[in-house]
């Protein structure tokens, strides 16, 4: 028995290296740091971009600046600049720096919640009709995430039942933008492709997007499985930079590069340049002082290696 | 349009860290470190085992006691040990080191056999047949590889055509098990799907064994599009040893621990104790003093860290 893959004309990138890659990261980023990089992204061709997070800023204190960031920054003609935000305050937040798309993230897993506020994932929600409420009042556009969706270091396994649960409330909510996202980096991609392929045909509404870390190695596979569900748009972050709160020094984030790199590779259009891509990567870790996790970035991309072969034969 | 992806029940795992990963590692191993690697392979479960090769010792001084290893090794009961060689004389010590099975490799790619050897794949090919007869007469078993199939520095991607011309070339000489290598790492999971589709369908005959190095980060999403052609076997390198000629720092094969926790995720049995294959990785490091490039290594299976968050829920 043989399986059949497809393949999609087109995938898309969100870069959420400037909040998911580097909110963890002990050094703290100038404004002017922050700028340049999405600048470097904003010239690849990255048409979506989570610029930070307005959560508290002891708890985080990378992403303090976040609103100096969206105040600062230019805005290029149809990129889209997304936020994080955990409540209403965040919300605030961000429609005060100016920034008209956010994204409100919840994990799925009951003894998560309970663990880290006490509260569980439904309760959680309650407080997102306000903040709905104010992004309809404001102009402003909200996204959701189901964090620990593929997997939580309390539960394990989520059951289908409980992410369709979230899901329901999140379209209760009118919110139709949905984000998978496996931080802990537990996804396998047959469970990808097994809840993708439910998921897909239970809520046809949806517009799902995959949050991979590349924790056990399993992130480009992931994506792969999810391409064959087709589950289209994929966050990155450059270099591979983040990492996972409860295993300290493991891979981080999909890297954006090794990503598009792959995807180029089976003929799947980006609509970015993945050698300014990069570009930013290499600027990360100028900035960051150390490598990410990213492979392209080491060894260079399929192309390089032919293109040095070949200057290496007309040197001799 | 939706892909239909698979899931065989068993895949089988070829630990090739002792050739492979160990070969290009400046640090000489000792045989008692070779012979204690092998225990451990041989403990948890793995049942095919390439221990090395019989190449000239100049150019690849680890494998110069591959001899004295298979002579000193303890043989257990159904695993296999398996040998690279690349000529009749290599394969004459294989037999006067006790050994029943060798693989004869030769590169897919024109351009790379006429720089490195300055003959032709199809030239090269005839010294196989007097490897064939040697074998015959003193029941032994040839497999073969095929080297560069996958995308070559000189050429990049290799047509078809040229993998087709080999393959028939292997099965005149009677070798039905052949290995697709991709030291380069330049497979992509459409490639491996594709091409793969199209010579499990033209060569029904062959045993296809699966060779891929993680250069580009690609390597698991390469082993989930073969095992939706029905490609079941896998080499893989302990700890992710192993590393690439053209490109210096470049990541090593396949980690066999990364290979069969994603395998086991699946719910696709491998027959192996990951834990002691891990076991395995962490041996290997400490011979070399350092960390290879194996996720699990680092981060632990999906299963440890729900272990350890339950512990530490208990100690609270």
């Amino acid at each position: 028995m043989n399986g059949t893959m497809v393949w999609p004309a087109t995938a898309a990138i969100c870069e959420v290296g400037l909040r998911d890659g580097l909110q963890n990261e002990k050094k703290l980023l100038s404004v002017e740091e922050k700028l340049e990089l999405l600048d470097s992204i904003v010239a690849s061709g990255v048409k979506i971009i989570e610029i930070g997070s307005f959560v508290h800023p002891k708890a985080v204190p990378q992403m303090a600046d976040t609103g100096e960031l969206a105040k600062r920054m230019k805005r290029a003609e149809g990129v889209e600049y997304r936020v994080l935000v955990p409540n209403l305050k965040g919300l605030e937040r961000a429609y005060d720096a100016g920034l008209t798309k956010a994204k409100l993230t919840v994990s799925v897993s009951e003894s998560h919640c309970r663990a880290n506020f006490n509260q569980t994932p439904l309760q959680m929600m309650e407080g997102f009709g306000p903040c709905v409420e104010f992004a309809a009042k404001n102009g402003m556009v909200i996204s959701g995430a189901l964090s620990s969706a593929w997997g939580c270091a309390w539960e394990g396994k989520i059951p289908t039942a409980q992410i369709e649960k979230i899901t329901r409330a999140f379209l209760d909510l009118g919110i139709t933008e949905l984000s998978l996202s496996d931080a802990t980096g537990m996804a396998s991609p047959r469970h990808i492709y097994e809840m993708g392929s439910h998921l897909k045909k239970a809520f046809p509404e949806v517009s799902w997007v995959l949050h991979l870390h590349n924790t056990r190695g399993m992130a480009l596979a992931c994506a792969v499985a999810a391409l064959q569900v087709g589950i289209t748009t994929f966050d990155g972050a450059f270099a591979g930079f983040g990492g996972c709160n409860f295993i300290p020094g493991a891979a981080g984030n999909v890297s954006t590069e090794d990503l598009i790199h792959m995807l180029h590779e089976m003929d799947i259009d980006t609509g970015v340049d993945l050698a300014k891509a990069m570009e930013t990567g290499r600027l990360a870790q100028r900035i960051l002082g150390r490598a990410g996790g990213s492979y392209v970035l080491q060894a260079g991309r399929n192309c390089d290696l032919v293109a040095q072969k070949a200057q290496a034969q007309q040197n001799k």
